[in-house]
């Protein structure tokens, strides 16, 4: 099998922390709400909200907290106060200035990996905070290109790659969603390494007949990637 | 002066009616909150709520309805109802999926424009938002490249041409904005044709002295391009 020239990354929990940015915030609105509701009917709506949402808002933080407000509006039937609803904009203000936590030694195997390859961050979500994170993540200087896209599937991907000119044979992509990372790249004939994050986002989850037809590996971490590219290829 | 190949248009209030949305859906939104607090003050209050958010939400629909709720709960000093809320939160999925209009003669001008040039949007905003728009517009056959950028200013053009290797001098740009359309890509060099939508958002109007050095033509309507393109290259 031909060498992979080019290795593009996922970046919300693949290179740092975010799904559990979401439950903590979702965790201080269940204690913002406590006299009204209980901490498990919030959970289970604001999930069922936010994909009753998708169609409207998309994914990110602003459409996130918009699904927070009706939720709280909804399962209070209407007793939420606007000073609870103000706290949960709050909520979602400090989730979009909350520092970009790398995970472990991302930022070592990055630069170690821009030496022999051509890096790529592909990401799903909200323009604006992706843009933000990748900025303040410190690590935009090491991705040739960047491309933030608000769906990943076959045809994203394949749009991403006629866009940048890239064969898929020449790509690998590391991502922790099966759905979004990996299965839509093997689908186009490209490979894919697995690096779970210990949460999986409910909507990120895929049945596993689903995968019988793709192959790919699995990391448990990053910093094991050099010395497979170096194994395998 | 050589002859552009490439035209890129800006999509908001350039080809189809964007702020006409917005400014209904704020008059809207002064109807529910008029028990508590006048209609001038709501007015100037969302703008400045706006603009202070901007770091946080970025441009779009989403951003714009949470600051929206926030100068409600502000305005009505906590007295605001879920329900109004909630009413306000609605508003912003009529803006999301109300028709795109697109303006006099756009689908006709751009079908008889991409017979001689290579056509694209530079647009700027929410990815959600903007993708959505471009979908339902009906036009995105026409466009062989779709930049949807969170800024529009040198730098962000800078990096557009760069990643479409694009030379800026081949490059015609048209748009409603000075501010965004204009005057970034005259600064880099690249020509520009400005059309002004009737109402302008007040964080896009910019002093005129700053327009001194660049050059650049207007014209009333899109309609006219084919003819101006014909008489000047």
């Amino acid at each position: 099998m031909n060498k992979p020239t080019i290795i593009a990354f996922d970046a919300d929990d693949t290179l740092w922390v975010n799904e559990t940015i979401f439950t903590s915030t979702q965790e201080k609105c269940k204690d913002i709400l406590s006299g009204y509701i209980s901490p498990e009917l919030i959970e289970e709506k604001v999930y069922e909200t936010e994909r009753r949402n998708l169609r409207h808002f998309g994914y990110g933080i602003k459409g996130f907290v918009l699904s927070m407000i009706e939720t709280a509006i909804e399962l209070s039937e209407g007793k939420v106060s606007a000073k609870e609803i103000q706290d949960i904009i709050g909520l979602g203000k400090e989730m979009i200035t909350h520092p970009v936590r790398l995970l472990n030694q991302v930022e070592e195997t990055i630069r170690l990996l821009s030496e022999d390859f051509e890096l790529m961050i592909i990401t799903k979500g909200d323009l604006f905070d992706q843009e933000s994170k990748i900025a303040r993540s410190g690590l935009a200087g090491f991705f040739k290109r960047i491309e933030i896209i608000s769906e990943k599937d076959k045809s994203s991907y394949g749009r991403v790659m006629l866009r940048n000119d890239i064969n898929v044979k020449d790509l690998l992509m590391v991502g922790n969603s099966l759905k979004s990372d990996i299965l839509p790249i093997c689908e186009l004939g490209g490979r894919a390494v697995h690096i779970p994050f210990h949460t999986t986002w409910v909507l990120e989850q895929i049945s596993h007949h689903k995968l019988a037809h793709i192959q790919y590996d699995e990391l448990a971490t990053i910093t094991q990637l050099p010395a497979y590219l170096k194994q395998n290829f």
